[in-house]
């Protein structure tokens, strides 16, 4: 097991319905050493693409993004989740629809920040069935950058979006892969991984 | 000029109505190596504070609250603004009514995420009413943890948080306070500091 894969055994709390809590250490308290970590790894996994921009999504992605690009030395853009009154001037949106949830959310980028000069890593903390996911690569796109790289925490194996993603061809590092939970025994069994 | 005042008054854009966009560099596109120096600048402020806890809300507090963390080696819990489902177990809610928009914010941190051990440091993007504020300090009292310090980014002098917070005795540093602004030229009077 690699460092965080250790950490989710040690701290995550897994719960009926594939729930998997690692909300002491990852996405509400933040345990900002660990990120640290997180951000020499993804820069070594993405040392060969050439990346001069992080985007990442409200809320919880930000803290991950914003230590990771210490390690880049490059700005970080947040996307925002629905229209805001700070928003203002031209926008990218992207309409992203949950076949599970059947809700439709907006992501949202302000053009000043994205450009055909862009190359992309985007870093968030969960990637299950890649809504959100979607939503910021088709923002990449409508933009004109380069989507270089994808970078995760924690990925739910055992769900389509990282699937779907590789498929596509698309350089997609999941720090941690669970391909199975017990929410009986308590465990996580995870992707073995190079 | 210090040089958070410097890049406001380089790269803010003063609008009618007392809005001072920053959205370039501080609360949508984030210049990671700028928050790198306001957390060294807020470690030097805070340096006789015993600090074992920093608090902050989403989303636009989140990335400076984390890069500070690298300064002060302790991890950081952001509030959420609104009932989340991620969100179970006990927790603590503060409401905060809006005296301009008549609208009602909940605050929300996990129980677990804060004890009377907490020795915590505030710290967001903007001051300006102070609502959020008002709200995360309230937390903080209700958990039985001690405000060492609030540390602001970017205060609105001519608004009335920062006077509020600094009657009721806390040690509140802002690395950048407003004084007043000229949308016609585009300019920012920032208050004298020490």
């Amino acid at each position: 097991m690699n460092f965080l894969e250790e950490r989710i055994a040690k701290d995550g709390v897994v719960k009926e319905g594939n729930v998997l809590k690692v909300d002491s250490f990852l996405n509400h308290q933040m345990d900002i050493e660990l990120f640290d970590e997180m951000g020499a790894e993804f820069k070594r996994r993405f040392a060969n693409e050439n990346i001069n921009k992080i985007l990442t999504i409200e809320a919880s992605g930000i803290g991950i993004a914003c230590i990771a690009a210490m390690h880049f030395h490059v700005p970080v853009v947040f996307a925002k989740k629905s229209q805001s009154v700070n928003l203002d001037g031209e926008m990218y949106v992207a309409e992203v629809e949950s076949f599970t949830h059947k809700c439709k959310n907006q992501v949202i980028v302000s053009k000043k920040f994205l450009s055909p000069d862009d190359h992309v890593l985007i870093i968030d903390d969960f990637l299950a069935n890649g809504y959100a996911l979607q939503g910021l690569i088709s923002i990449v796109h409508e933009a004109g950058a380069t989507v270089e790289g994808i970078g995760i925490a924690v990925e739910k194996g055992f769900q389509i979006g990282g699937q779907v993603i590789r498929n596509l061809g698309y350089h997609l590092e999941s720090l941690a892969i669970v391909e199975s939970m017990d929410p009986a025994a308590g465990t996580v069994n995870f992707r073995e991984q190079d």
